[in-house]
């Protein structure tokens, strides 16, 4: 097909599709004349990935970049290759911090009470733990992290989903693909899901409690 | 306290203190002196939670500012307010734009028979799924929408335990400000939880997969 109908399939306009392809996200076109440029399926899926990494799960370039040469490569086994492609992806902040010890060893203790025991304390969402830990710590919310098993068991229910669905997916490539596609979209998917029912406990909770505040008022402010 | 103990207990430097109060995200402390101005817990307390949104939200400092305008605003009642504060803060990447009424009907039906039935079709975070599921869609990730309601169920799990933390704080602005920071700190929780549980699972199911694939490729590249 054409740039002009690669556009219509996908809904990206032609000069996005040409950025992409001088910024390394998508190879170019098969050229089969002087003036023109076929583009196939994989060009349509490919694209319709990269937008949606760079729509939205708002990576940069450089990271979508980086990402599409880890689906690329085939020269780690498919567990290690899932592994450095969800590295990258969580990557889009900034590089951590070396957490204190015994902020890793709690991190770790976490996974050891969900029965995640096949854990290197070396792995990098363990220290992305620590970090979360250490934060929460210093903003005084341990109120929270006192709460992180069911937080955890939460989390279990997820990542179990997430990798039925990929051992549902024969192709290692399309596997990876399925990972990318999981992971940025849901990351969005349960943050959405999760705000609905906040919204839906917090209006059981706290509805209607601008009138309790008032009548407390008096009190409030006697302390 | 000086600016320079302020530093010294929030560990944000002294030069980052000045950028936020000119930016409006610190109020200026009390001048004591012709050459100085003293600091106090609220401030250290403001700090903290400044630095949390920016370094650990990755939040810009246009929408710290807006949240904090929205913790300081009281004229809304609770709920309202968290819902306003949770919008905020869900709307760090782009404006949304209007999905289609049946991906809005097809996200609502999720709430619905999650059980989750005070949610406005006009709600922000159903338009949100809504947009999730239509990349989804495009992508052909039909499978991710077919497991959504085990997604919804973990969201249940972590949105119940997100409620039962803010109803365990009484002054309504610590509340709020327990809201945000558990809402920016509690999507990097919740991802890494994810994410070191994807780890355990993913060894589990794929460890030494590329052999797996080695035995397989003659079958593959007879198809």
């Amino acid at each position: 097909m054409r740039i002009g109908e690669l556009s219509a399939e996908t809904g990206v306009p032609v000069p996005t599709i040409k950025y992409y392809v001088r910024e390394g996200l998508l190879s170019g076109g098969e050229r089969i004349s002087h003036n023109q440029v076929s583009y196939d399926e994989e060009h349509v899926r490919r694209l319709r990935l990269v937008r949606a990494m760079i729509e939205t799960g708002s990576l940069p370039i450089a990271k979508v970049r980086e990402v599409l040469a880890e689906v690329d490569d085939p020269k780690h086994d498919l567990d290690r290759r899932l592994g450095v492609v969800s590295k990258a992806l969580s990557q889009t902040r900034r590089p951590l911090d070396e957490p204190a010890p015994e902020l890793l060893r709690e991190a770790l203790a976490v996974a050891e009470r969900s029965g995640w025991t096949g854990i290197s304390p070396l792995n990098f969402h363990v220290r992305a733990l620590a970090e979360v830990l250490e934060r929460l710590r210093m903003l005084g919310m341990e109120a929270v992290i006192e709460r992180i098993d069911d937080y955890a068991r939460a989390a279990q229910t997820a990542a179990e989903t997430d990798i039925e669905l990929l051992a549902g997916v024969r192709e290692p490539d399309e596997m990876l693909e399925t990972m990318i596609v999981g992971t940025v979209l849901g990351d969005a998917l349960f943050a959405a899901l999760r705000r609905i029912a906040q919204v839906e406990f917090s209006g059981r909770h706290f509805k209607g409690d601008a009138e309790g505040r008032e009548r407390e008022r008096p009190e409030t402010e006697e302390a």
